[in-house]
């Protein structure tokens, strides 16, 4: 398996979820309609132009709802979609089709829109700067939408609050930067360490202190392009991140910064 | 317990996965450089006018990471909110706030997007018509959203393929819409029936079939218009709703029709 | 997959919650008696006659406690079954029979018991009127019970609090049959609205106020059939349920009614 | 904690499943129809003579509906309640009980019916034999149906599979009675060994081999007063259990014999 | 499949527990640095000499990580190990394979490390007496441990506090030994009732109340075989069992006696 | 809440298995012979000199077994305990502190266990060295393991596989040193980067590729110290981690090294 696609555990359990909510308890009232348990094939076509992501997820939602559907996919996450191009086919008892067509599009639809959006960042940086997403994630499924961040070309930030040290303002009261740097060192010697900063003697105390990255927050493109070229003079390793006011609009300015 | 709100046992999973995410196995790796545990104080603050949701889910947030946590909030779910408006405080232990902090976050601008969008079209609307809203939801998270919705003083429609008979093209193939409505009212008699329809002659034998609710699907506002006078002189009592192509710049001209 | 069955998601919970409580932690002791892992085949015989439900639950019991057991059946949910017929059978390991025939029969005995009791009242209605279930189902089992409920040939009332307006006597004092109908019409539009009765004086508030049914609640079978006289002429659309005292011994009256 | 209670850990989550099938995804539609949030009491009264049984399952159900909901008991589990006796109250938010009510009905009316079957078949059995239940439960339930049948002042059985060898017919082919005892005796020594007979010889070889127990399975009465004279005199340490066709017409002659 | 397996309920949920542990929310960010989906084989060799258990664990982890990876074993549960020795085969995506292979071995080697150190007392006791685990088990793992110990040989006692009455001190306070047999013998008949002893009189007291099983705790070998005499003779049926200080260097000592 | 403390949402969950395993379906059946439920008071005592750890699962514990048991504690994890000295005392219903009794010792033991080894190789390596963990954890109770290890004032390494870079033979095949750093650059820009070197020359290629942290394993401490030497030169800012062959006796030498 793909090692960039979500872990097939954390799908079964959202597809799990989901499947709950929607059948719990009488199942499909209105399939019960149909006369016996008809074939069918269902197209899969896109709305919109942009980026597949939730393949899994499609694939676990029928197979959770019917071992016996069969999809075949002419696209994979990542892949670029037209308008109105169809990139999966499911063939197998209707009434399973109907169960399963709102769950399996409720997640392509979610997924793709993140891989879309993340993948117009990465086109409007041009290759610049790299472009993160954040833990502002929909609650529950923050494995599949980090996954579709990587599938528009974007990068993950940290996964959790457990993955790495990100000192902010409501660390820092009674602790000064040095301190919070020095402390991660010592506790969490395999981990990275970043530092937001808001001004730019924050920024020369992050450095100084050495962390491996800082995040420039609420900057203007102009103060941030002066205060990249001050850390790139004063340690080239010292990774720098943007956060707050990027949007599409001005996600190439920064870029550009 | 207000009966708007959504079920707590739902709210307790969410939260409970939410938490999971964020914090299995090392839990908050940067509150750890602090010193001792010290108390502090976090208000909540709107970011942007709207509605307020999720305040249940904040609630658990803070129980769930530490019981000891007090929030005390000066509005409810469905209050508006003026940008910069405090609305809720929490106190106790400075590390659990920073582990707490994001997930309550997540939950109360996640729900709290949706309250503002429903309220958005229900004013657009202007009392002529309720807006309502679809299975479209993110998965595993439809409780909340559908709370969400009403919070927002819209209405909810099905809540899962269980609670209403809602016939649709592929379920008509071979079927037809008198068999089918026949069939509804025998097996389901305690159920609403709807007839998601396209063109005027299924609305026609909807309405005869005895249909609950006609749903006029891909109609223009004009279009619309002219069924909904029709159908208002065949049967008075059919609801009426319209879906596809509503949007904020479009609901206006549909609630008209 | 036939959308009378019940949803495979329930079915593979209440399996699991099954067999754990049959076999944590040590398995089957007496099972580790046998010699080697020998095959055997099992039968399935009716023990008296009825109707068959279950037939998912047993699967899924065969399936989770060893994948290569395979069943094969001679009649499906609904079927009905003579005292002393076979009507499915189980070839594999006898360790793994052994283990899973208790929980496949606890199923099958506990909704069969439901489908042939729901047969039993649809016989005796003889096509006069419907046979409704309640919500007073075994905690855990409602989407198997409910299932079974149609596999007996009756039909479903409402699944939860959440599908439809069940206006009770509890729900009226300080609102009164015409606010509450009125506000279900307003805050519900998508679903039915039923009122409890008790008096022929309810009934006409409720009819009066649009009520899509009438729970005519602890009425003997003449004072019903006065009042669906009454219900018939007054409103022909409005849907009329009897509850209370209807038991095996006065079904067949009140269907009369 | 009364160490006759189904262990705290199975009440919840049973509770947990049970609300979540009645209320997800919209809570209880007709309780958003109360103005505000009124309070209320709620009295739980027996409609029929018995013993009570489900107290811990009702409680938790009022907690996990609302912390707030205040419920006083005027009966334990076991008790005997008369036709109409109030055994409980609840006070607090008439939404919330309205919520609750359902869920802990089923709970106390499905546990308290085991109860009272139980106690009859003691009242009957008077003192000669002790009633024991079987693995033949509701799936998902045991662990409660099993402390019903406590409170009913009936002996549990083995719990599980995992509990106790319980030799049958099915394990026998090929192995033998004495085998069979001496393998259980040999692996697995800290545990009680039975033996199902369905004649004389068999249980003169089970009784030879030493097991603890054996099970006489679909005797008459007359036979089995026989059997256990004969086993009485044989080893008077061997309990002697009787299976098959024992029901309340028939559990006094038994007890008899 | 053989009962000496433990449950694959426990099986299942144990592995998803230590999957979504390792992997949630990213998965593995190492594995997602390969070109493509390379195929591989991994080979799992033996470090030290000893029996293997757990490998219904590595199957599920196998199969819950990528239903395609395809192992096959060359030895069984229980089977003897040399150093070095390959005992499984595993073949499919490199990627699956890395993401598997820690959590694979993690259950491995914790398991088959019980069912060697079980081996190791059993070869001394050296049939002289059996020897019997404890419920001081890893929280979560107790069906997983407990088939380890058979696997490498030894017996399991009770495996939860619902399986046998095991009397010790704390509960005897104001019952005396005779009473608490007594009143298990009437309440629990279908299950072993076994005594904790520190001294002789208890002993004594414990086998003339008819206890099954007597637990001597804490004897010194020596006191041990005289207590041992004195039961063979009073009740040749009651079982010993030996606790306290018992380990690799006294289980010799201790199975003399 | 300290953040040094395991997540309480890990806590919880796994404190329900361990007493679910313990618990069902009958609870503890030897409690059930005392007399009414008598309150009693317990003593948590050392056994060994070591460090405490398992606190919150303790205390989780005793919550989920019965509310009302009051635990108080004269020492927090991490905290020094001699032979014999009473760390903590519960007070509350006998009954319910039988039944939680194993559970939590069970807990205690294997959580200080860890705690208590971690501090030992701390020790040794006084000051000269930082003592960190591994992913060989015990499935299913990461979390809680990790939490013991800082407990014991030792250092967690990576919590999963989610958290950070580690490159090992596995992954170079066909990839080098170079590439594997350059890409998890790339794709992982807010993550350390750790290579796992056997020689020299693989030492040499991870310091120039400008891996964050470069993992000798299986050097002997003389290999150790040289290759030691020549980073501390090359590159000061790399940290060295040793792996494979640490045990108690020979991590002074490392340590040393």
């Amino acid at each position: 398996m793909n090692s960039n696609l979500p872990p097939l555990i954390e799908v079964r359990r959202c597809v799990g979820s989901a499947l709950a909510e929607d059948l719990v308890p009488m199942g499909d009232v209105t399939g019960s309609l149909l006369d016996g348990d008809p074939m069918a094939t269902a197209l899969f076509r896109a709305r919109e132009q942009g980026r597949l992501a939730g393949r899994l997820c499609a694939d676990e939602t029928f197979r959770q709802v019917d071992i016996e559907l069969v999809a075949s996919w002419s696209a994979d996450d990542g892949a670029k979609l037209e308008v109105g191009q169809v990139f999966a086919e499911v063939r197998g008892s209707l009434g399973s089709i109907l169960i399963a067509e709102r769950t399996a599009l409720n997640f392509l639809s979610h997924l793709s829109g993140i891989a879309t959006a993340a993948d117009e960042y990465v086109r409007l940086a041009d290759g610049r700067c790299r472009i993160l997403d954040t833990r502002k994630t929909t609650p529950g499924l923050r494995a599949l939408e980090k996954a579709a961040v990587r599938a528009g070309g974007a990068r993950n930030h940290r996964g959790s609050l457990s993955e790495m040290i990100l000192v902010k303002d409501n660390h820092l009261a009674g602790l000064g930067i040095d301190l919070a740097v020095e402390r991660a060192r010592d506790r969490w010697p395999a981990r990275s360490v970043e530092v937001e900063c808001d001004r730019m003697d924050q920024v020369q105390q992050a450095v100084a202190a050495g962390a491996d990255m800082v995040l420039l927050d609420n900057m203007s493109p102009s103060e941030a392009a002066e205060t990249i070229v001050w850390i790139r003079s004063a340690d080239p390793r010292c990774l720098i991140e943007i956060s707050g006011g990027v949007n599409l609009d001005t996600v190439s300015d920064y870029a550009t910064a």
